[in-house]
């Protein structure tokens, strides 16, 4: 998918919320353990009942690799049953990924091409060449760790070299790489704050912001500095949304939560 | 495995020799393609072949995700069999992963508990809380990106904070961390002038050390500065050795490539 696709779609939906499928089977309505592929099953409900309210969908790999061979199984399904049904929906793998040049394009095969997920999430860490890998695809976008929503991003994000942040030196510095028009960043919402510095150096790109929610991130403190001219946020919410009840309504109950926030982000489109 | 358990074995071989099993379909003997599991078929050749030259093997998760569900069951085949045959060699889930906290706790089940591995690399971007998790397991090891082997790794590993570089500051501070006596280190071998810095921080810890071999790595520099009484490097070589030829003796190859370099480290033992 291509950014002014992603955009349009913003419009149209009046919606720039991202739902992250972090299924916990031990958090989920406990009658479908007794289906053959609960993850999925779970996942195809709150898909159902909410993809016209959001325009995203990112599961994060962990918890899919936490269950084996089902778990990725039931991650495959999951990206298929979107690409298939709602082609226009922004995919995004939450894999935090990264590693010397030649081993990040078997991820990055992995999870644009074979998987075909329009985006997948990177770890700055080991710096350029092992993230160009990912920049290398038409159409498909990396999404790099900046200042990440935990509290731990205070231990190495923050560091001040050279009198500036080491994620604005990442933000900055990953400007330089090849095909860096395919970036996107991970801000999180809890340090809304931060998101007007963020502005000054990528005025332009898309925000991948987790945070909000169960972790405790403001909507409108995100969109009050980190709202550009076409949009530039997605604002993910997981725990929040799709455990918002574990029983048989778990997928009306997720649209009711879903709901609220896109009404909100309707609000600060106008 | 507990470190001691790992020392004994380093001594009764005379090997700290890890070996990366980073299997491509593209470089493996053309005929295992043939077989209904080609990636664990030529792990297992390689396994039988090295198994008491060596003390670890390292999976790098990249190589097997990059063949989907099929790769996975590969992963899980390789690390059973090992498990299973020989369970005093030291396995290495070479991931990279880090996360907000409850998602780390779900890679690190994944690593240390599903596939029981011995430990597992992590990226350390994310800080305190993105790592802990993967070190409250009872002789599981979590090691931890300091110094990386590419040349990326300048981008903002050796970058200066308050006159220290950040990879300093990462192993510094993650001493503070809990259960910290879990923790091992990567740190690569093409940068070998950077090993007595770290001994000044960590003097008693393990380094895992890639970059040997393909990535152009001097064995006898590393241990110059990187040794200490314990011995206290695991040397990784995955290319060197598992590519020694394409052919049907590619075992037998193997073995001989993974004996130069045990006589090698059998010398510098002495």
């Amino acid at each position: 998918m291509t950014t002014t696709q992603l955009i349009e779609q913003i419009h149209l939906k009046k919606s720039f919320l991202c739902i992250g499928l972090d299924v916990d089977l031990t958090k989920i309505p406990q009658y479908l353990l007794q289906t053959e592929d609960p993850i999925f099953e779970f996942n195809k409900a709150i898909i159902d009942a909410t993809h016209d309210v959001c325009v995203s969908y990112k599961p994060n790999t962990a918890f899919y690799e936490a269950y084996g061979l089902q778990g990725w199984q039931s991650l495959q399904k999951t990206i298929d049953y979107i690409n298939q049904n709602f082609p226009e929906i922004f995919t995004i793998a939450d894999a935090k990924r990264g590693d010397i040049g030649n081993t990040s394009s078997m991820y990055a095969k992995a999870f644009l091409e074979d998987l075909n997920f329009d985006s997948v999430t990177v770890a700055p860490y080991m710096g350029k060449d092992s993230v160009e890998p990912f920049l290398a695809f038409d159409n498909k976008h990396t999404i790099l760790l900046a200042l990440t929503s935990n509290e731990g991003a205070f231990d190495f994000q923050t560091k001040l070299s050279d009198g500036t942040e080491i994620y604005k030196h990442v933000v900055e510095t990953s400007k330089t790489w090849k095909n860096s028009q395919n970036l996107m960043y991970v801000v999180g919402a809890t340090k809304a704050e931060y998101f007007s510095e963020i502005r000054k150096i990528v005025p332009d790109s898309f925000l991948l912001v987790p945070g909000v929610g169960a972790q405790g991130g403001s909507l409108q403190e995100v969109c009050k500095y980190g709202l550009n001219a076409n949009v530039g946020l997605l604002i993910n919410s997981s725990r929040g949304i799709i455990y918002a009840s574990n029983e048989e309504d778990f997928a009306i109950k997720a649209r009711v939560e879903a709901l609220k926030l896109q009404k909100e982000m309707e609000e600060i489109l106008k």
